[in-house]
C-alpha cells in the first residue's frame, strides 16, 4: 500500500466516523494494536490488515441511527464497495469484507483469515481495561444513563439485574471480553488491562459506598 | 429537623437538579461524607449541616445556562430564600447561605462555620478519586470533548497546555484538590482516593500509548 492509498482510505474512514463513543482515535488504536500483534506471525498481508482495521467501524453511523442494523455487516459492505470503486481487486475486497464482518460478536465473529483474527483481537483489547471503562462512562452519559443504582441497603447494587447503568455494562459485558480471543498474546493483554479495570471499579464502588454508609446516620438524627 | 422537614428540603433539591454531571447522587454522597466527617467534632449543628449539604448545588442549573454565574453564590441565595419562605429563622438562613457560598473555590471558599467547613471538605472528597475521574469523563463526553490528544511523538500529550480534554482536567484540577482542606481526615481520604485515581490514569495512558506505539511501524510498511 502506498502512502497516498493509505491517506485515501483514512480520509474515507474519517468521513464515516461521527458518533462520540467510536471516534477515530479508537480506529487508530485498533490499527496500532493489530500491527503489534501481527509481529508474532509470518506472512501477514499488511495491506489487508491496514485496510480492514482502518475501515472496521465505518458502519457505526448506520447502527447508531438504526440499532437493528449490525455495524459490522453494514461496514463490511460499505468498505468492500468503496475499495472496489477505488481500484482494489475482487479477492482483496472480499477478504476485507470478511475481516470486517467477523470483527463483531453479533455477526458471528468467526473467520479463518489471520488478518481478520488480528482485527478481532485488537478490537477486543480496545474493549478491555481503563479505555473500555471510561468509554462506557462517556457513552452512558451521552445516553443519559446513571453510573450506578443503589439497592435496598442503600449501597451500590452490584448485580446484573439493575436498570441499564455504566456499572451493569461492566459486570455484564466488559468483564467477559477475554472469553473468546484468537491469540494468546491478546488474551494476556486483555487480562492485564482487566486487572487495572477491576481495581478502578472496586475503588469507585468503595468510594460511593463510603459516602452512602454515612447516610445511615440520618435516621437517628431526624425526628418523627 | 423532622423527617417531613427533611423531605421538603430534599424535594426542593430534586426539583433544582437537572444537569447530568451534578446529579442528586452527588448531593446524597456529599451529605453522607459530611455526616461521617462530623463524627470527629462536638457540638455540630446537624440541622444546619443537613440543610447546607442538601442544598449546596441548587444553583447548578443557573451556572450551566450562564457560565458567568457562580453556582455557589446563586445557590446560597436560592437556598436561604427557600428556607425563609418555609419558616426557618433569619440566623439559620444566614448560616446556610454562608456555608453554601463558601463551598466553592470560586466564591472564595473561606468560612469559620464548622458545618460549612465540613460541607467544603465533603464536596472536595467528591472531587477526588475514581468518582471524580469518571464524572469528568462523563461531563467531557456531554460537552463533546475528547479524552486526550496526542503530541508530536504520536503518544498521549500529558502537558497542561493541550486543548480541553478529560486528561487535561485531571492534570490541571483533579490532582490539586487536596491542596486546601479544613480537616486532616478529609485530606487523608482525598489522598487515598487520588492514589487510586492516579493508578487508573496511568493504566489508561499506558493502554493508549501501547496502541499508539504500534502505529509507528506504519511508516516502514507504506511505500512512497
Amino acid at each position: 500500500m502506498t502512502k497516498s492509498e493509505y491517506r485515501a482510505i483514512e480520509t474515507y474512514m474519517l468521513e464515516c466516523m461521527s458518533d462520540a463513543a467510536h471516534d477515530p482515535e479508537h480506529v487508530y488504536r485498533v490499527l496500532g494494536i493489530a500491527l503489534e500483534l501481527a509481529k508474532d506471525f509470518e506472512g501477514v498481508d499488511y495491506d489487508l490488515l491496514v485496510a480492514a482495521c482502518l475501515l472496521h467501524d465505518v458502519g457505526r453511523v448506520e447502527e447508531f441511527h438504526d440499532p437493528s442494523l449490525s455495524h459490522a455487516a453494514v461496514g463490511a459492505d460499505k468498505a468492500a464497495k468503496w475499495l472496489a470503486e477505488h481500484g482494489c481487486d475482487d479477492a482483496f475486497c472480499a477478504k476485507v469484507r470478511e475481516c470486517i464482518r467477523a470483527h463483531s460478536y453479533r455477526t458471528g465473529g468467526k473467520t479463518e483469515i489471520l488478518e481478520g483474527q488480528l482485527l478481532f483481537d485488537a478490537d477486543k483489547i480496545e474493549a478491555s481495561g481503563l479505555i473500555a471503562l471510561t468509554r462506557t462512562m462517556a457513552f452512558s452519559a451521552n445516553l443519559g444513563r446513571p453510573m450506578y443504582v443503589v439497592g435496598a441497603d442503600g449501597l451500590v447494587d452490584e448485580s446484573e439485574n439493575t436498570p441499564p447503568t455504566s456499572l451493569r455494562h461492566y459486570y455484564e459485558k466488559l468483564r467477559k471480553v477475554s472469553d473468546r480471543m484468537y491469540t494468546a498474546r491478546a488474551r494476556e493483554i486483555v487480562e492485564r488491562h482487566n486487572r487495572a479495570m477491576d481495581a478502578a471499579v472496586a475503588a469507585l464502588v468503595g468510594e460511593v459506598n463510603e459516602a452512602r454508609i454515612g447516610l445511615r446516620s440520618l435516621d437517628a438524627l431526624l425526628e418523627d
